[in-house]
């Protein structure tokens, strides 16, 4: 089996492999065994009981009639996903409607689809980097440019050289994580509001929230900008702030013609019987998902506090992880905690490190474990 | 809601969608509430009782931990498949192995990744028409050129004109429904051997096997021509033998190469882990499973035997589906039996129909309605 092996695939001239693919390792993080797994940013509280046993009653009663194709335009799951992300507009405005919503397996295939859409041959996605791993990946399968400016030195955007980079490449799709993966840091609405401008009709923005629910009080979803720009796009997971890593249900909410327009490049029936029917489920547990998710918040701004209080750099955190440094060498850091079975990111720029906020036990062993490590790599 | 709606979708100029895609109206049968509905091959049968509350146990189990991402290479499931594909072989030859199997939500995620994979700008995908509707879709969506020979008068290919075929447009990828849809033709072994021999290393031979398990006796899969031909990709679907339409399971056979080539386009953790634990519920049933495919069959010969008694054309069938005619206004019989209850699909050549097999109630059904609107429209 090739299970986590990640080797280079299909490096020579046999199978007839496109060009540009030949000799890629496929994207994944290594998938260890360790104590404490603190390198994905999954939430690390399992779903409660009451909601595992609604997921499984609902999948049974999904399996009944499991020979026949799933509803092709997931309508009792749009609207329940509209209720949910209609907690977060701002007040008076008008709540997301079902035609405003999309979703799909996971939000990487969300972003496929929107490439595939609105990207492809002859057009440009634009990042900033530090940016997710992952949007270079879906703008190559598309056949989409990639162009990636650069963030400012405390991960923010700077505005006029963000407009610049808009008016030099016309992307047609514009990726924005906020809060930013891996640094954790959310765009202000200023920042969504001038990319929107800058880009108008000819593309779309998008804005990837799927940390969104672990951002500090006070911090404004993107979603509050849905009346004023047409070509915003905000997109959500259920991997993190509803425990769902496993389930693979990302989703967008957008102009309706927007969420209208994907339908012609999804395959059909995309969206299983039984994901609909879990993802139903664990909606109905939002409340007592996000609770979990207010606890991490809480041992998030701990391990924020606690990293500074050592003398770490450490970037502003609105996501379950946070990347600090700086580190001379970074991958011995890395090395030595994970010889004590604190498995972290090596990732982001040269000399930081991040790490997902876990239970108060796993911050604990890895605060523990850095204590030691920092010591020796002095 | 768009649900069902078929309205093109993006044909202003806003949103800025790709301009091939403007316009067009996404695929799928008209997703009507009727008392038989026969148009879309689905299995009539749900799965056995003890299948589905071994669904819902092993999705319970699976759900205490949906906080993890899944096993991104699906191990477990990739060996279960290998297993159940290895029933198909031929006598004395090796069963398949885990690493020469991949699987993808729906065939026809696997359909999309062989084309990212070995397709794309620059190369071309064959087929033969009549075939599968949905083939030119992925095609496009991949932008790779797409090329339809023609089936020779009786639905099966002309191996002459395939091999020329090949020749003049050197398809890095060809694809060949066996049995064929809308047809109901399966391939010969001869007529894979050709292909594979004339396509080489250039390119991929899929033989789509998506209806594999309904052939009739005597009738080999292309499985058997797995250690002859290492271009060649069998695919199956869980849609119609193992009654799981939606669960949308789709996996293929290949040379160990091909199928590791395609994790370099996979999405990561594709396969949901809720997804995985159904699959693997549904495959411990399979010879329960497979028990209501014989029952189809039958039933399947019996229609075929029937609507020939009647003075139909009828092509022979190894599928769960049937296609019959030729009415001089076919879109009339059509009309006539969806006013009686009855749904079918105005698919494949011109005057031709097709039914899926239900069950003997279905059938009567189908008969009864057809009887008459037969006369009505002579």
């Amino acid at each position: 089996m090739t299970s986590g092996s990640g080797a280079e695939v299909g490096a020579g001239a046999w199978p007839p492999l496109r060009e540009e693919l030949r000799g890629i390792e496929p994207y994944g993080a290594p998938q260890l065994d360790v104590p404490y797994a603190l390198n994905v940013n999954e939430n690390p509280y399992a779903p409660p009981a009451a909601c595992v046993a609604d997921i499984a009653e609902s999948v049974a009663r999904a399996a009944e009639t499991l020979n026949r194709y799933p509803d092709r335009e997931f309508v009792e799951l749009r609207a329940a996903l509209a209720a949910y992300l209609s907690r977060d507009v701002a007040p008076g405005q008008a709540p997301v409607a079902p035609e405003q919503v999309w979703a799909a397996n996971g939000s990487n295939e969300v972003m496929l689809q929107l490439l595939q859409a609105f990207g492809g041959p002859g057009r440009t996605a634009l990042s900033f980097a530090p940016t997710y791993s992952m949007y270079p990946e879906y703008a190559r399968d598309t056949h989409t440019a990639w162009v990636a400016g650069r963030r400012a030195e405390d991960f923010t955007l700077d505005l006029d050289a963000a407009r610049a980079a808009v008016g030099e490449h016309r992307p047609s799709v514009v990726l924005l994580p906020s809060p930013n993966n891996p640094t954790g840091t959310a765009l202000s609405p200023e920042a969504v509001d001038v990319l929107c401008g800058a880009v108008g009709d000819d593309g779309v923005v998008v804005v990837d929230e799927a940390y969104g629910e672990f951002r500090r009080a006070g911090t404004p979803s993107a979603l509050e900008l849905l009346p004023v720009h047409r070509n915003l796009v905000v997109t959500r997971t259920m991997s993190k702030a509803f425990a769902g890593a496993g389930l693979r249900l990302g989703y967008l909410a957008a102009h309706p013609a927007i969420a209208d327009a994907i339908r012609v490049v999804r395959l059909p029936y995309h969206l299983s019987a039984t994901t609909q029917a879990v993802a139903l489920a664990a909606l109905r547990h939002a409340d007592a998902l996000l609770g979990q998710v207010d606890a991490l918040r809480g041992e998030r701004d701990t391990l924020v506090d606690w990293l500074r209080a050592q003398g770490h750099d450490v970037a502003d955190s609105d996501a379950n992880f946070v990347l600090f440094g700086r580190f001379a060498d970074r991958h011995a850091v890395w090395q030595g905690l994970l010889e004590r079975g604190v498995l972290i990111r090596e990732t982001g720029p040269e000399g930081w490190l991040r790490v997902s906020v876990g239970t108060p036990e796993e911050m604990a062993a890895f605060r523990d474990a850095l204590t030691i490590v920092t010591k020796e790599n002095q």
